[in-house]
């Protein structure tokens, strides 16, 4: 039975920094149980999480503080694709050895116009490194920002090639047709759409649920709507969880989710991002929360101090 | 007085791998050595050297054996940009305690559409970490590969915070027009353009050499281009080089150098590519020799035994 055959919520944690900019790792651990206590499950280090701005010594540190947290593995799928194999294999095998349900997996992304010949290559480059019977790789399709596809040829190939191990796939790229393509051309692929606004129409078509920015916002209302036992009911939920993904995609997304958790936690840590991007400006932090306000939105307690 | 300031040609050290996909640092060295004697200054991890294919600790690696090979930290000038501040910082610190002449920033490269303030602080943040007034940057301009252009507006903030540490930029947009304004306005900064091809034009308007990927095949040739006493000597060098490369440009670049030095070098360790990358196809391979042949092209022997 796949770890991902019945549908579930990832939320790729956000990452907290101190005023330093190094990673405030017990508030970090202290979200990560938050979040699984609202029914998400975590994939940290991806693309929300400023995975690409940590050094793949932090990645590590922060999954062995996830499992010294005694968070249950099964509910934990990092995000370990990188440019360079050498990484790409340090951090799956790190995840393996966590005993996570899975690898979230970007291509390596500097190149630009690669063949479908040498992604295949480094992907098998890592299962074959890593070479354990428990890898289940996610690939990760966000060609908007990597410039790199994953085209179905590729998923045809990968899955003949590792039926066991490459299992499903994070469709960023918001063409839902091509969500709609692969959850059709590929059954038992787990297919995970770009947001929980997708929800009510990738469900019934077999989607495998969402791994999705604003899940770390709203866990638990999107965990509901998974969980609906109705078409009404769950439309209700996705009409909640959709506004409020709304309000947040006007805004540049990161420094936006990360201003919010910053404010209902009341800790700057929270509001910090890493350069290249950076951090919300005081006046739009203040629209956005009067909007959210105004939808009725607001995160209930965090218990920091567990951290 | 700039290391930058008399015209100079850098090759972007291509980086050979073993059948196992590690990489072979005694040929690494050896190909150094070549370079320098014939008149070339090494950029290791550089694009060409498939930088962003190799984990922080290898680059560190081979900086230290080109250290320890006793060749001039004055002619070395490595690639330390890296998505990750932290991977930047480290890279940067190691290639200032080693002497290097100064260091090639590629911008963080997985977001997109980012300010120029988020990359003023990501410049800042390293120069600011690495606290040294030895270190010399150069930015490296190269938006087809990375999404992300260094802008003017972003070279005259960082000129004018660091005036003493940023230094100039090598424009690999191939834009010739964004060469001939950054010359223009921005006198006394190193601007290298995007290849050898271009040095004609370029040198009276006060470029600063080349950083080019062929330089790894031709280092004498454009090294006398270089030092040309006169227009006409010049104009018979450029014509040379440029025939070269444009055999080099119609194929994928880094392959296809890596395929011209195997075979001159009669090492198999030469062809090899990390993947995305993929190698030359033997009948591409077969077909670029015939090319390189007719033009009378040879890499004169590489003394391998001195590694």
């Amino acid at each position: 039975m796949s770890a991902f055959a019945t549908p579930r919520v990832f939320a790729p944690v956000l990452t907290p920094f101190r005023a330093d900019l190094t990673i405030d790792a017990p508030r970090f651990v202290a979200f990560c149980r938050w979040l699984v206590g609202q029914g998400a499950g975590l994939a940290p280090f991806g693309t929300n999480s400023e995975a690409n701005s940590l050094s793949v010594a932090e990645r590590c540190m922060l999954l062995d503080r996830i499992a010294a947290a005694d968070i249950d593995p099964a509910q934990v799928l990092p995000g370990t694709g990188a440019c360079a194999l050498p990484d790409a294999i340090a951090l799956t095998r790190h995840a393996v050895a966590a005993g996570c349900a899975g690898v979230l997996m970007l291509p390596p992304f500097f190149y630009q116009g690669v063949s479908d010949e040498g992604l295949f290559a480094y992907y098998a480059g890592v299962i074959d490194a890593v070479g354990s019977e428990r890898l289940r790789v996610l690939l990760y399709h966000i060609p908007q920002l990597t410039g790199v596809p994953i085209t179905h040829a590729l998923i045809e190939r990968l899955v003949a090639a590792y039926p066991r191990t490459v299992v499903g796939i994070k469709d960023s790229s918001g063409d839902w047709a091509n969500t709609v393509t692969m959850l059709e051309r590929f059954p038992g692929f787990a297919v995970f759409p770009a947001s929980e606004a997708l929800l009510g129409r990738a469900l019934p078509l077999g989607a495998a649920g969402c791994i999705s920015a604003t899940a770390n916002l709203q866990p638990h209302a999107i965990a509901q709507l998974l969980a609906a036992p109705t078409a009404v009911e769950r439309a209700t939920w996705e009409g909640r969880v959709s506004t409020v993904r709304t309000a947040l995609q006007s805004a540049s997304m990161i420094p936006a989710l990360k201003a919010v958790v910053a404010h209902f936690t009341r800790h700057d840590d929270w509001a910090r991002v890493r350069a290249p991007l950076t951090r919300h400006a005081p006046a739009d932090v203040r629209a956005l929360l009067a909007q959210l306000d105004a939808l009725g939105f607001a995160m209930p307690s965090i218990d920091e101090a567990r951290a």
